[in-house]
């Protein structure tokens, strides 16, 4: 193994709200580049949602709501009506900005929801515009709270030393900050426990190594990259004690659906008697799923897997198949790891306990 | 899945004599561009061995065996015993190529072996000469008839309509035609025999992607390329009866080498009940090798990882893992497949009898 990592460790924050403006890690330029965007008007935010320099559901969410509070700044509206109107035009414009992403969408309503009771109230115009900062403020640091918590219960799994090994990036970048699958990485090394990480690189795209290595390493976490077809081989070692992701969408009955190559994983980790963990918040878990073969299976362009970075490196038109996500059976998961604690199976019966406490 | 396959049908050989020369197949420019190299010199042949423009065990050894008839060829030399002295030194010359490929030896030493036999018998320079250029081409022969065996054998545990997983590149490139993994795929096709080959791209080097798809492709043969992570999603959906790989070395209690990931593969298929092969010819296992905790494992460049495809894809001076190969356990192992016919468990007490034949 090889290390030569001579950065200043911090912590990445992807967006944040800067003295009048929003700040905002170009992830485009990722790893190669660490450059932060200073976005002053809802246009920027829109252009920076729909050409990916932001990407992650929770991240999305809170730069749109943020671009909603940049569109209402200095306006100079007269009344808390007004400006309840203006935040009705930004959202419905910013929300043009990837017509796919529902936490957009979710952080949009909860905006105009929120201009609304203010207008209702009877505010003046610039102590609404003040109270939208602080709903904005407030949606990044509940989705931080999230990953803190789930970080914490995650954390009690783990003991120093452990090595642990995950697949994608479900980290800090993608979300306020810490992420949900990497969140216990960053928690212990707030608390000082030593894991040893091991981050598959996550073809076709190379989350892992773009994204999940980077954040890591620059935070100071012990991180190890491998590509995706060394997991084996480094569990057959006894390096990992433990696997944990994120995940698109958990069913009703805990299948996982998650970046292509997550089952792979899943199953050596049972060869190896090896707890594979999920980590995400309550939101994800869509009790209205009923099992994994519900959830469709998007197909991406070949051309990830035949020229994906800047070379050709397979023969032009030979046949690809390229799923995007696969579905890990519940069967192959030890434990959902959310913000309300640890849920054990039958995941039947314990998943809809989340939502009725 | 997308195929846009157009191209004219053909089985590439790497390694041809050709009216006094040695045309040879430019590995490095594939699979954007088909290149034929004329060698007329030993220096040429030095210089593409040395320069990796021929890879493959049994490739290195035929192209070596050309290059000392191309060194001998209208050099007027007047005795079978001068000839002999030219071959050692020509020999010798080759032979630093590449200093640790035990088939370049192999094939230069047979090659002095004959000349020295032929000098002995009394035979003149030019018909000498003669029987050298049929030494190298008996060379040829064998390899491609050894790979026929192998095949043949391998064909009879496939049946039409099956769809099989192979791992990097064990193929006709490699060789002097067929491969060893991939020549059932080629005597199939030659049969009428549809199978539904999965190419996993093998990163980090991409000898799937580069190598065994371009001339499946090239061959005709129904390939679908899919990155490793893959795998495991494409045996869940049933699409996959057996997996065929090559090996480096095979120990003595049948535990396998190969290409790193070949061991998550090995798992992943006995996962899902499915036979795992390996295909090599006898000269690859190795007796005095007890097991595979026998077999060193080579450590690569983390670049190959990190900057593998034209552009740095990971963070600068992360910690990399890069083993290049793996060992999968005897167990895993549903049958070993030679020119001499398919071995089965128990692998230490029937490996040797293939030797005692």
């Amino acid at each position: 193994m090889s290390n030569k990592d001579n950065t200043q460790h911090e912590v990445l924050i992807s967006v944040r709200w800067n003295d009048g403006a929003l700040d905002l890690l170009d992830q485009r330029l990722l790893p190669e580049e660490t450059v932060y965007l200073r976005l002053t008007t809802p246009q920027e935010v829109w252009e920076a949602i729909r050409e990916l320099k932001v990407r992650g559901a929770p991240a999305i969410g809170i730069a749109a709501a943020y671009g909603v509070v940049l569109g209402v700044q200095r306006n100079g509206q007269a009344s808390g009506r007004e400006l309840a109107e203006e935040v009705r035009r930004q959202a419905e414009y910013l929300a043009t900005s990837r017509p796919t992403a529902v936490n957009l969408f979710w952080a949009l309503d909860r905006m105009k929801a929120r201009s609304e009771a203010l207008a209702k109230a009877g505010l003046p115009a610039e102590e609404a515009a003040d109270a939208l900062l602080q709903e904005a403020r407030q949606i990044q640091a509940e989705d931080e709270q999230t990953n803190r918590l789930i970080g914490e219960h995650a954390l009690t799994l783990f003991q120093d030393g452990m090595g642990v090994l995950t697949h994608c990036n479900a980290g800090g970048l993608a979300t306020a900050k810490y992420g949900t699958a990497l969140a216990p990485f960053y928690l212990a090394l707030e608390q000082g426990i030593r894991l040893k990480v091991f981050a598959d690189e996550t073809r076709p795209v190379l989350q892992g190594a773009r994204l999940t290595a980077f954040e890591l390493q620059r935070a100071g976490v012990d991180v190890t990259l491998i590509t995706d077809s060394m997991a084996g081989h480094v569990m057959s070692k006894g390096w990992v004690q433990a696997v944990i992701v994120g995940t698109d969408r958990v069913a009703a009955n805990g299948d996982v659906a998650n970046k292509i190559g997550t089952y792979s994983v899943a199953v050596l980790a049972k060869a190896h008697n090896i707890p594979f963990y999920v980590a995400c918040p309550l939101s994800t878990i869509d009790l209205s799923t009923p099992t994994g073969a519900d959830i469709p299976i998007e197909e991406r362009s070949p051309e990830e897997i035949t020229a994906g970075f800047g070379r050709q490196t397979a023969p032009h038109g030979v046949a690809v198949y390229n799923p995007a996500f696969d579905v890990t059976p519940h069967e192959l998961v030890t434990a959902i790891i959310t913000e309300k604690g640890i849920v054990k199976p039958s995941y039947s019966e314990n998943l809809p306990k989340l939502f009725n406490r």
